[in-house]
């Protein structure tokens, strides 16, 4: 039981899916506050019936806070997590800000829940929305057969641009509808009826951040820095749920039949492997689901120890929320 | 100058297009007919400013019928080409049918054009919209450095599926912003906002007809069976243009810019390459034009002599309707 909680950024696409989860998965705490920027703080957030006032959140609210769980803004996340830390706050972040600092456990509680034990600088990061999916699909195939190399081009879902990114596609598609025209506020383009191959800035040899992201992350929570990982990320016009085309490279070969057997053991992934029957995962029927879905399972036709599946996750509950809470729950055990 | 052409299939989704660009381009011929099924004869095109009849599909259209440029299902190429041969007319045929025909040249202008003399069956096939756009950007790399792998994975446009496919996506669409139920015509799924990892029929080893198109139409269009691809072929929500992330490892290495001066090397082929200044291909900027796309062309960070890139096209111009009038185009050179 947590004597006292903290969901920071509690208003956001996260956040709310936060509460939510608090609440069904009867989440164990004696006190619980709902922080976030200026700009939300007075409104309400009904929680477990009851209405709750959001606090702004400022460096002092983290007083008598033992744990927050907190997804903000990177740059929220640089300025507020230290103040929260040193009030004693463990914090569990969403955020990209401190994921890649070697004193920050990079979690997944399905892989390596452990690493949460050590947090040294008071700070647990939860891994970037596309990494997540990938390595907790990665994972069994890597215990078994060592993976060397993966391609994945990532079928992005706006929701993990947030609130605003839901409303860019949503006004945007309205407009198309009524011929009218329509400034996006959240993505460069318009997305509706688009694909955007750009996520995040501009990175070292023409990769964006998000597709470091899935090299980089997927190498610490993997603890293995040899992975190879070949990354394309795009945003595409759907509401919620990222897909991802993986191919993985293995030092032993992976049968399909193994791959659907590895699968299957894996906490967190549901198998929908049956294309002749139309079954296979897609983000309409994995939205609200805490799972990460595979299907699609096929030997690579151009090399030997490949693989190649098709993998759809919630990216506001797997992706971010659900693996966040999941972190706390296990830190009770 | 063709003395008579015959547009078949001249009221479908690439049909309309063969027809607007036979006018655009001031195609050479002396007389047009407009064939179409049963359904459609008796309906009115309009083509160059005349109204024209659409006379139905029978064997005996072709009498007097020097070229045929055809876009219909593949039952319908696989009986009636062999009655229009029968009656001396050469066919151009967007369809899947006869594409892998030893005795059918299967061309793409830029690529290998010259093969399209070499009719010895009266029937020149025009590739899968897929195929096309990947081997006309691959061609280049190809001939620089001899490409071993190819890794894709596809976001096609529902005008891939025809007419049907694009109403599927409007009026889901607009039943999703009304809250509306709504019963797909054409996929087997909603397509509005979701990715449905199917396209064609399950064939051998789990691939779809639609990936395995990918693979052999590549090897027999560039002529090197030794081509080895893993394709994954998804359905996006948008109306118009596939786009495609495509990884190519070649027997040399090339660098970025290397890959850019070949890719602006080659006919057909737009640059569009500076992900820093948000410039790379989408299918909202690429529809209407009948080239192909590439774009944030980067070294792959898993293999030394890997290149990942981007590539969009209009599937039903190069894809389809341009393909196939440039075909006939080359003939009359």
């Amino acid at each position: 039981m947590y004597e006292s909680i903290a969901v920071v950024g509690a208003t956001g696409a996260v956040g709310t899916i936060i509460l939510e989860l608090l609440e069904k998965r009867n989440f164990p705490y004696k006190t619980i506050k709902f922080l976030a920027s200026k700009r939300s703080a007075g409104k309400t957030v009904t929680f477990k019936g009851q209405p709750h006032t959001i606090e702004e959140l400022t460096p002092d609210s983290f007083v008598g806070v033992q744990l927050a769980i907190a997804s903000t803004p990177d740059e929220t996340a640089r300025d507020f997590i230290p103040e929260a830390v040193k009030r004693g706050t463990l914090v569990i972040d969403e955020s990209g800000y401190w994921r890649m600092d070697p004193d920050v456990p990079l979690v997944i509680p399905e892989v390596n829940a452990a690493a949460a034990k050590n947090a040294s600088k008071g700070i647990i990061s939860s891994p970037n929305c596309s990494t997540t999916q990938l390595v907790v699909a990665v994972k069994p195939l890597h215990d078994f057969a060592k993976v060397k190399r993966i391609v994945v081009s990532t079928y992005q879902a706006v929701s993990g641009a947030g609130v605003v990114g839901i409303s860019d596609l949503q006004n945007g598609v309205k407009a198309m509808i009524e011929g009218k025209e329509f400034a996006c506020e959240c993505f460069p383009f318009p997305i509706a009826g688009n694909c955007i191959p750009q996520i995040g800035s501009v990175k070292e040899k023409g990769y964006t951040s998000e597709e470091l992201k899935l090299l980089y992350e997927t190498r610490k929570i993997l603890g293995d820095d040899s992975i190879k990982v070949c990354p394309t990320a795009v945003r595409v016009p759907v509401a919620n749920c990222h897909s991802e085309s993986i191919l993985v490279e293995t030092e032993k070969k992976i049968t399909v039949e193994k791959a659907r057997e590895l699968f299957a053991s894996m906490p967190g992934v549901i198998v929908q492997d049956d294309a002749a029957q139309k079954l296979y995962p897609m983000p309409h029927q994995c939205t609200d689901r805490d799972e990460v879905f595979v299907g699609r399972i096929r030997e690579d036709l151009s090399y030997d120890n490949g693989l190649a599946f098709w993998c759809v996750s919630d990216n506001l509950r797997k992706g971010a929320a659900t693996n966040a809470v999941q972190i706390a729950e296990y830190l009770q055990q």
